[in-house]
């Protein structure tokens, strides 16, 4: 198993200690699965490219956790809504029962439901932000969720497909997981005040490296076991799904979330700050087996 | 039937075609359920308010229109969401069927999933309201809808209950209604620069308005047929839900409700500007039959 290199865990141990501070600690239901869904483990990819992004300036330390915790949330939501029956029906995820699976398919609509909002006000109430940069941050975030980002990226998912072009597939990843990717690289590059042409760089960086990440994730669901993915082995091709390796085979795949991934340093490579990390993160991101 | 004055008539108009403006028009089954949903009628109380408060000041028609359509929204997500089958499992919605009746579960997940963000976007794209006052705008509208607002609201509505107190009610009904009429007017009065002892006068005027609209809406409820309601008749009965009627009687309730209106009143009667509409507004609240 490639494990996510040792340099990445101070960001995670760092992103889960914002985020346990960040959701509430009441004792009721609701909190229990907010809770046990948001700290389950997980990758933290998207806070880490948070911290990444906004590494290349000087953001305030809060302002980072705040916009890591705002962009996992909203990852989290994503995850409890997309595991439920009348979506996915998963019942594994990162190795535990799925927030439905343990408290009920209201209460996990529900969790979804405030942790979407809980996102925002995490920005609006930071204390280390511009207001004017805050009003970026929620458009930015807003408009990654919506009905033309990751909400209409699950719905290509869900639905039949008779037919399929990889120009699709590729609009159906940049909507369901790709936007979200690039909008935490711009949003970590607007907390450090980086100049416009830097954070143009870091969202075609974002681009190339979003689709590589959900590439990877296609041949995940068929190469790693449950103990190594934390999720059912095969799921995507029980449900049909449309995937990278179903229209283009598992090594025509995997060449290209490298081909993709290579490209992503380019991008990286052009920016003025030290973009080791980042560039670091784009083997990860192709080799790893969860 | 009591039907909402015809002063009203003007602002119902204005909302619904901002509305109309604000959500998507593409084709796919997504806008459709969105559009389904939110373009159905209702009374748009929630945007009614957002109108008579901003009127006490002088919002640019913009910001109103925004701030209107935000909340609504935000309301049409949570009567999505609140009908499903995991949750109110309802057929009827503004004399037509549920959203997921007419789509499907997963389709009505992703329908309120997206209202969800737009809300948010439409405060942060308005061109009329500075950056400052849009940051508040969505913390106040984010921390409505949360894991101690509208959300809990839903999980006490739901849960079951086997000894529940009037104050405990009260309470219930306040996260799940209350907050967000409160935001409204709060929201209203803060795109009119109201001075803080003014949205502080309105913000009482909301709690009281707030649990006499749905003290109301319990005998709604069971007085009011499906053709006049637009609901079913004796939902919350059959389902066993905690209700006004339910812990005092429906006499008892009617008098509950007319005496919070009446409440409201007085705090109206104490805003500076011209309250009129407001106090007119307490009236319809209390007699309605839908």
């Amino acid at each position: 198993m490639t494990k996510i290199e040792g340099w990445t865990q101070s960001y995670i141990d760092r992103i889960n200690s914002a985020l346990e501070s960040s959701i509430p600690k009441d004792k009721d239901i609701l909190t229990q699965a907010i809770r046990y869904s948001v700290l389950s483990g997980g990758k933290r990819l998207r806070p880490l490219l948070v911290y990444l992004a906004s590494e290349l300036g000087s953001a305030p330390t809060e302002a980072q956790d705040n916009v890591g915790c705002s962009v996992e949330l909203i990852h989290c939501y994503s995850l409890i809504h997309d595991d439920l029956p009348a979506m996915d029906d998963d019942s594994l995820r990162r190795g535990k029962p799925t927030c439905h699976k343990k408290f009920g398919d209201a209460i996990a609509i529900l969790a979804g439901d405030a942790l979407q909002p809980l996102a925002y006000t995490l920005i609006t109430e930071s204390n280390q932000i511009e207001d004017k940069t805050k009003v970026k941050l929620v458009s930015i975030l807003s408009k990654a969720c919506g009905w033309d980002g990751m909400v209409e990226g699950q719905i290509l998912d869900i639905s039949d497909h008779d037919y399929f072009s990889l120009e699709e597939l590729d609009s159906m990843h940049m909507k369901k997981t790709g936007i979200l990717i690039i909008a935490c690289l711009e949003m970590g590059g607007m907390i450090s005040d980086l100049p416009e042409p830097e954070i143009k760089l870091l969202k075609q960086f974002g681009k190339k490296v979003g689709l590589a990440f959900q590439i990877r994730d296609d041949v995940i669901d068929l190469e790693s076991p449950p103990e190594v993915s934390g999720k059912a082995q095969g799921s995507d091709l029980i449900k049909e799904k449309l995937t990278y390796p179903s229209l283009i085979g598992i090594k025509a795949s995997k060449e290209r979330a490298i081909e993709l991934s290579e490209e992503a340093k380019e991008f990286a490579k052009k920016l003025s700050g030290d973009s080791n990390k980042l560039i670091k993160l784009c083997d990860f991101i192709v080799q790893r087996d969860y």
